[in-house]
């Protein structure tokens, strides 16, 4: 196991602009700001999303593009620096009726979007590759 | 994109009772603590739930009953002002064995459910409708 | 209603170690760390995994395998004490490509796991048997 210990930072809601991607404008956000760890959270509705799970054996994502609108179920990650910029690595479980899309949150255009964000202060983590997954973990 | 900064306030954890509706036990007592800004999450089991998706098109909610007993598999979201009170947008992840229900969360009685409600303090947002997308936004 | 107030302490990322089970991982941070009580979110991937559902009129957990790779699409939850020792309730959401597996989580190999832990500092809340769900609450 590999911890990182933070005090709690400002705390933040963030409206985003519809018609526009949801990960673009969070990471522009961060960047902005100037949040390199953090815990987020959010809710609303998007269209046409892109996710995709990671295929364990192949070691790559699986991608599937979802068209029409869609409900945030369910949306969480967090954020911590990768190639010196904050990352966000987000999770969504998407749907409408009894559909349900769910992954790695990929692109997704924002339809209404509520994102709490809770900053953190300390030691920021960074991603770099880790052998055993493939995949950019906390070294 | 439009921000809302806060502290963060004190931190409940709070056990809802048996047999009654989830989102109004929630909204009594946001306002018997006077809370208008927190991001919420929960788990637990309700029954008889009401939820629904948001046609972004005909912009009105496509409302659907689920009868029986629920796990509460993911609920987040957040609580704001709306007519001058506290207004919680929950969306929720619902369901038994292979069969999930997800969306805004309507209603849905209580078995047995675990909130955690993180206060926040600053400059309160207020819902508001929006033109654009036909729903109550922060304005 | 029953309500348990705090303030947030520390805050922690934790990544978890590569094929060991993701509760037994957690449980053992948290008796390490001595925390009692806590908000629990987390994203990534596993193997394996054991879930179920309450069946409320049968008052017993249906458990249900599943194998192979799977992603975290949600997992949520919290900490208190039970039988003297800190007790990670948890909620996920799992699944690849168009399957969804969600549950009360009972166990699941980690491939690759990020949790978000908010320890609380305040009276702990205890779990002892309600008699009128069958499970262990908070009393």
């Amino acid at each position: 196991m590999k911890q990182f210990d933070f005090q709690i930072g400002r705390c933040i809601f963030l409206r985003l602009d519809y018609g526009k991607d949801l990960l673009e404008q969070l990471s522009e956000f961060l960047e902005m700001e100037g949040i390199e760890a953090a815990h987020i959270s959010g809710i609303g509705a998007v269209r046409n999303a892109e996710i995709g799970y990671y295929d364990q054996k192949m070691r790559e994502y699986v991608k599937r593009r979802v068209e029409g609108g869609l409900e945030i179920l369910s949306l969480s990650g967090n954020v911590s620096l990768k190639d010196g910029k904050p990352f966000p690595h987000i999770h969504a479980v998407l749907g409408r009726d009894s559909e349900i899309y769910a992954g790695h949150l990929f692109a997704a255009e924002v339809f209404a979007c509520e994102l709490f964000i809770a900053s953190l202060d300390g030691d920021i983590p960074v991603r770099e590759l880790d052998e055993l997954t493939g995949l950019h973990l906390w070294i």
